[in-house]
């Protein structure tokens, strides 16, 4: 069937008809990971397997095909009538950090549920196939590892971070993936299961993590870009304990120099805001040792993680340069250690400017208002855009921020969201 | 037994002969109160519970009066000649911080102990009462409360205190009291053990808090003054868990706030230092939420304890209302809110003149090299000389701070303490 017959009037009255279904969707999602407060699903824990399984009942009950792969990632596929031609995928992760919201990340897997649904009730014939794909493990606050789900799709996870540990349990990732029913072996031979040549396009619906729509009044946003990061999840400041009136020459305080290091990271941030170079700095965990710290005790221990994230590498890389010279000059002045401990880092996310050009022309074209914006956060997108896979992604308006059990998107913002994405792939499809 | 018949030499000689005493009361106390790293005796608990225990026995065991108050404070005493005369008390406290040090408080226990062993020794014979006190809870980090023995013994422990519970186990003050065998009801009334017309002076061995002896070559110090301070226990930042790429201008930051903080007050500690001016400022507890907290989340919750001391009430009143209104500027510019919780604060101790410049005296006499100092920390003879006791304090040098397990002081060096004190005690009492 010729796009020239489905109309994109059309295709936004199917997608509007899926809202019982959308609501149905988030209801039981959240029903079935509670994380009071919020919600809760872990990274290849229960929250996490109760969403694929989800996911994957829902696709086997629709009559779609539904696989995984070695990293128990779960794809929910309509075929095409070109089986050979390259697959558009449409996805994002199901897992969250503790205490999260019911959006961040699963709304881009309902979207790809959504687009599907909508143009099978329009009687579509897809070319290629159209996924929707549930990713694993996005979250790194648990293994403190990028994008575990997607790069193992594409054969390209990190050496070593198979034997990553998860935070709160400390049990390796490789354990983890198998006891989910992967195959961390395949993984470690960097088999993959997606081919980058064989994915048209790899397109993220995801709730927006900071209230730029909200502060516009818009509904929608195209993301320009994938900011690249670099990190220090496990740092920690060696000082000396001491006594609550040691005079200021004799003491090696770690929560000073923390203190110290925050204010210095703070200013370089505030300094590249004026000058217009959006940068993020984030002391996530910032703590002294429970066990030894006490109002009349000079803490002579510190732990924290460090996020500092760009969408320039240049910025990225001179940044972490002024950090490590401020460090060492925080050690001769307060007479502490750093040891920054691991670093991780994720590249730039490139976006596909044609796809975006093309949304930004559909949102518009059926009145839905969007603006450009730049990606506060890492996403799959970013793995996929490494792979050179083109990539695209959709903003919806969310309140009060993600990670956190607050978060607040309208399923008519969802909707408008859904129908660029269905309008776009009806397209490209046709 | 005239004083004219007991030389310094003489004295000196008998306290240097007390040396196996000391080593054992140590090495049993030690032995007694393990916590692991370092030692534990914790406030109205197990490990001062010992530490009084050994007291008493030590004192009945020598054929001395031992008695109790109603704060479990423990006095073991030599009666004088004259009943009626002001006694002398020497002494401090017996509990520890947690994973404390062997000294911090019990050397001026012993202290105590050795001039009466080495003033009996000598067959000295002395006009008015010479009673070594075991002084309860001086370790604030328990109760969050100042010198709870001592001034409960004079009658003057602050109204609601007893309310006050400990911070590991939440138990109120009045039933640690009580389950000690003391007597919260008396203290609730304000009865005094002790009379502060009835005290010829409170005399307290403490070692060194900070290396200013370690860093001069010198083993003693005689005390000029104690420091008076405030204290938020129990400080709360409410800002808001953020995705961690959220922009600057959405952020309510809370562990950037108490950086903030922090550094403000470290800016005020290095001015008054330049002028000459000693003051401490200590965030002894410094930390986001542990059970919220993530590398990728923006804190959005963090507690802090804060204490500021200096010599000077003008000067401690001038940085708190400049830290309020730090905090004010904070909370406007960053959008989150401090709850400064709890303030507690105690007194400046103004050490008797005349007692200082007779043990200085001393020293030189029998070649022990001492300075003034100024002591860093809180101690007890504040509380003293708060009621109106002449008091005095001996430092001893100590390497590597106190409140840690590192502790190190050298017998020979706490001899040289005991020699000076019990020299003048000699003749205050001849």
């Amino acid at each position: 069937m010729p796009m020239t017959s489905l109309s994109p009037d059309a295709i936004r009255a199917a997608v509007l008809a899926q809202r019982p279904m959308v609501e149905a969707l988030f209801d039981r999602l959240a029903d079935g990971s509670p994380g009071e407060p919020g919600i809760m699903r872990d990274t290849y824990g229960a929250g996490e397997n109760f969403a694929h399984a989800l996911l994957a009942g829902h696709g086997a009950a629709a009559g779609l095909a539904v696989s995984r792969d070695a990293a128990a990632n779960t794809y929910v596929t309509w075929p095409g009538s070109d089986r050979q031609a390259p697959a558009i995928l449409m996805g994002s992760h199901l897992d969250s950090v503790p205490h999260g919201g019911n959006f961040d990340g699963a709304a881009g897997v309902i979207a790809g549920l959504v687009t599907i649904a909508a143009l099978r009730a329009l009687s579509f014939e897809p070319r290629r196939d159209l996924t929707a794909m549930g990713v694993r493990a996005e979250e790194s606050v648990w293994f403190q590892v990028s994008y575990i789900g997607s790069r193992s799709a594409l054969g390209a996870l990190p050496e070593g971070a198979l034997g990553a540990t998860r935070i709160d349990n400390g049990r390796r990732l490789a354990d983890h993936i198998a006891a989910c029913g992967g195959n961390p072996d395949a993984i470690a031979r960097g088999e993959r299961h997606l081919d980058p040549a064989a994915i048209h396009a790899f397109l993220e619906v995801h709730i927006e993590q900071a209230p730029s729509l909200v502060e516009s009044g818009l509904p929608l946003a195209i993301c320009t870009g994938i900011p690249g990061n670099f990190r220090y999840p496990g740092a920690v400041i060696h000082g000396r304990h001491d006594h609550v009136g040691t005079p200021r020459r004799f003491r090696r305080d770690a929560a000073m120099a923390a203190a110290e290091l925050a204010m210095a990271l703070d200013r370089i941030w505030a300094e590249h805001e004026r000058a217009g170079i959006p940068i993020a700095v984030t002391f996530g965990r910032f703590h002294t040792d429970a066990a030894l710290h006490g109002m009349t005790t000079v803490p002579g221990a510190f732990a924290f993680s460090l996020d500092v994230r760009a969408y320039d590498p240049a910025v990225l890389a001179e940044i972490e340069r002024r950090m490590l010279a401020i460090v060492g000059e925080i050690e001769a002045r307060r007479n502490v250690r750093f040891e920054l401990g691991r670093r991780a880092s994720a590249g730039v996310g490139v976006v596909d400017p044609g796809i975006a050009a093309g949304m930004m022309r559909i949102a518009e074209r059926i009145g839905v208002a969007a603006m450009p914006l730049g990606s506060p956060a890492s996403h799959d997108a970013a793995a996929f855009a490494e792979a050179g896979v083109p990539v695209a992604m959709l903003f919806v308006r969310n309140e009060h921020g993600s990670h956190n059990p607050l978060e607040q998107m309208e399923i008519g913002d969802f909707l408008d969201a859904c129908s660029v994405l269905a309008i776009w792939v009806a397209d490209a499809a046709a």
